[in-house]
Formats: C-alpha cells, sequence, structure tokens
C-alpha cells in the first residue's frame, strides 16, 4: 500500500512512522509512505494556504489550489485512483469495518487540516471519505490521519509479526477483552483469581467469557447486538442481568 | 498542568509535542510533559515489562510492578494526587465532556499500552480512568495519548491564540459545522453559493444554520437531541425532514 499524507506539518508524522509497529511494517515492505506539505503546492507568492471566508465571521478557511494541485500530483505519479480522505469533525465515525474496508486498498490519500475548515469544493469535488476519529476536538487532522494509518497498516499482509497478530483483538469480535493477569500471583496483596490458576482450562474458558460479557454489559451495552448472540452467550448474558437485578429478556 | 506519559516508545511522542499547538502551549507556561519508559523502573534483570497470561492464550500481559512503582515515583514528585488514565479499547469511550472534565486537572499521567493487555490490577487498583478514544484497534496506547493531550491542551488557559480559540469548535455545540467557502468565487467551474456573497447577514446566518442542521441530520442524527433544540431549530429541522420526505415529529 502507498499512503501519502497531505499535511503543513510533516515533522509531526516521522518519529511515529519510524517507531514500533509502523517502522517494522515499512521495513517489510508491507507499505511505504510520502508525507507532502501541501503549502509547496500553492501558486501565489506568499504561500498563503488559507483565506478569509465569504460570508464573515472567525477562522480561516483552506483554500482549494494548493490541496487539487497536490492531489492531482500524486495521483499522476502512482497512475491511481486512490481513496482521498478527509480527516474533519464532520466525518463519519471511524470504526474498525472502515478500516478493514480502507485495508483493502492500494493507494490512500489523507488530507489534515489545521485549525481552519476546508473551502467546501475540498469536500464535494476531491474527497472519496469523510472520517472523524471521534466526538473531540482536536488542533488538526494529523492525529487523526496517525490513527487511520496505524490502525489500516496492522490489517495489512506481513504486517503484524506472530505473536503480535495472534493476539486477539477487541472489536474484532462483539464483545471487550476479558481482565488479564500474569505473575506475580500476589502482587502487594492483590490476588490472581483462582480460577486461572486451575489449570482446569473449561472453568477457565467460561470464566473468561463470563467477564468479556459482563465488562461489555457493564461498560458498553451499545455494542451489544442480542439478535447476534449464540446461546451460551445469551444464557450468560440473561444471567448477568438477573445478578445485576434486571429483568432479562426471555425471563430466565 | 503537568502531564506524564509512561510509554515503551517514548519517542514516538516528541515530534509531536514539539510542533504546533503543543509546543505553543508549552512555550507559554500553559503544560509541561514528561516522556516516561516505565522499563526503567523494572526490578527483573532483563528488564521485562511483561510476561505470560495466567490460564494461558496467546498475548503477552503487562506486568504491575514497573507501572505501579513509576506511578508512585512520579506522585511522589509532584506530591499531588493525580488523575492516571489508562488509554484501552476497554475504557470509556472519550469525548469533548471529558477533555473539559481533564482540562480542570493540575495533573495528569497516562498510560500507553503495547500490544499486550494490561495486568488487571493495574486497572483496579492503579487506574482512575480508563479511556477509549474509538471503536478500531491500534498497536498501542501512544495515540490514543496524543489525542487526548491534544484535546485537553488545547483547552488549557492561554495554550491558543486569539485567532484559533475564536474559531467555532465542532462538538461544543450540538452542530456539525456548516459549509466554508474562500476564494476565488469561481474554482475550476465550481461557485461559491450566491447568499454567501450577497451582503445580507441575516439570510448568510441563516442559509448557515439550515446547512449545519442539514448536515448534522443527514451524517449523524444521533448527535441530535430534540428535546433540547430552540423553537428555530426544531422549525428547521422539521422542514428538512419534509423536504427529505420524512414525516416530522409535530405534523408540520
Amino acid at each position: 500500500m502507498k499512503l501519502d499524507i497531505l499535511t503543513l506539518f510533516p515533522e509531526m508524522f516521522t518519529n511515529v512512522f519510524e517507531s514500533s509497529m509502523l517502522k517494522k511494517a515499512k521495513d517489510k515492505g508491507a507499505y511505504d509512505y510520502d508525507l507532502i506539505d501541501f503549502r509547496t503546492y500553492t501558486e501565489n507568492k506568499h504561500n498563503k494556504v488559507d483565506d478569509y471566508p465569504y460570508g464573515g465571521g472567525a477562522g480561516m478557511v483552506l483554500t482549494p489550489q494548493p490541496i487539487f494541485d497536490a492531489v492531482a500530483d500524486l495521483k499522476a505519479k502512482q497512475q491511481s485512483q486512490p481513496r482521498v480522505i478527509l480527516l474533519c469533525p464532520q466525518g463519519e465515525p471511524y470504526t474498525q469495518a472502515k478500516a478493514h474496508e480502507l485495508a483493502e486498498e492500494n493507494h490512500l490519500i489523507m488530507i489534515c487540516g489545521h485549525y481552519e475548515g476546508y473551502d467546501e469544493r475540498i469536500r464535494t469535488e476531491l474527497a472519496t471519505d469523510e472520517i472523524s476519529i471521534g466526538d473531540y476536538v482536536l488542533t488538526g487532522g494529523e492525529l487523526g490521519a496517525m490513527v487511520v494509518a496505524d490502525s489500516v497498516i496492522r490489517l495489512l499482509p506481513d504486517a503484524l509479526g506472530n505473536e503480535e497478530s495472534a493476539a486477539q483483538d477487541s472489536f474484532s469480535k462483539p464483545w471487550l477483552e476479558h481482565p488479564h493477569y500474569t505473575r506475580p500471583q500476589d502482587f502487594r496483596g492483590h490476588q490472581v483469581p483462582d480460577v486461572l490458576l486451575s489449570g482446569n482450562h473449561q472453568k477457565i474458558d467460561d470464566w473468561r467469557q463470563y467477564q468479556s460479557i459482563k465488562r461489555t454489559y457493564e461498560r458498553r451495552p451499545d455494542l451489544i447486538d442480542e439478535s447476534t448472540l449464540s446461546d451460551k452467550e445469551r444464557q450468560l448474558l440473561n444471567q448477568i442481568k438477573a445478578e445485576q437485578g434486571v429483568a432479562s429478556d426471555n425471563g430466565v
């Protein structure tokens, strides 16, 4: 995969892309990236990338010319029809399903605004996707682009080592992860639950499934789609509801 | 505000904290930060920070000792009772309201896991908050910590310049932002809407409010709490629903 990131702050990305998984995946050839300061594409003599909004109001607006020309140049270089992703608070909420969708592409261009809004023509004529990583306000799109890059690249073939990819992913299944414990068994008076020391794998699996469903029910009931549950999951969920004094769906 | 970040990859943060708003805010004295590699707190001779999970299974688990000792040391240094924030997929979904809440604190400690899960005792005995920045899988907590830092620090007094803070924030009000346009009026055949060139400020305000409500209704109906709308907002929302062939709530 080729990843092109348009930003006014390319230096923000270098250490993130040159560390940890993102570096290893690049070294293995899973992807490559370029950081493009779209200020270098401006045609005005002061290299201005923003201007006042038509109709008045506070704040500056990113002007279309440099961003249009940078995207055209990057498409021509790759001879591709890439997804052009605008990071912005008005975008669709980013999900793991979207990460899987983007991981199928060969070329992604991500555009990072900063402080300012985008001229609407960037949105309507250039972007194929608008993404928001969450309902909070950030200084710019740079952290959003890093989040999308990290979540997508780790899904690429050969990006992760065996050990890492073997770890189960939250959000790839419908439940939050169960608690994990490691040594020591007694850490300053806080014990590992007996069941995990029992050597009884069936009991351990049952405990983990119960904890996983309980944690999801308590913290993120919005993630539970009751129509997709297995009989075992439904039974455990009803048991948890009963323990917490909530009437269950089928009277169990 | 003092920000302490516990991570195995401190180098990922430096360029992000030394660029743009985060750098300016630090230079103005709005906050200061330290990056702590918690591997330096390990008491075992190989400086291992993780170990196998009790009860078996794939993946390694971050062991409690180095993280407990690092947090105790940082509390002692600041003589504070900080919020101790665990970045993890099991955490509460991060919101702008949470950013405002954290911006009231004097000392935040953020803990970034990487690949592995946390030993549960870190969660139950040490963390005051568990935060997830979204329902997607990342390689580690580092990007989450950057997102929380950026969103919180920009809310601190004196962090932003006048121009930036004057810009209206999405999620500080219930509606997504209306479209913005800047020069040129005709960009390669794509025009700025006439109303924005009219000089009629009432019409411009009306157009922007309509667009803002329409965009929110189309993209993020989940953000609309109809019980909190003004009469004008409710009227516009009903008008938009009618235009789209949806029955409105009060028969208008």
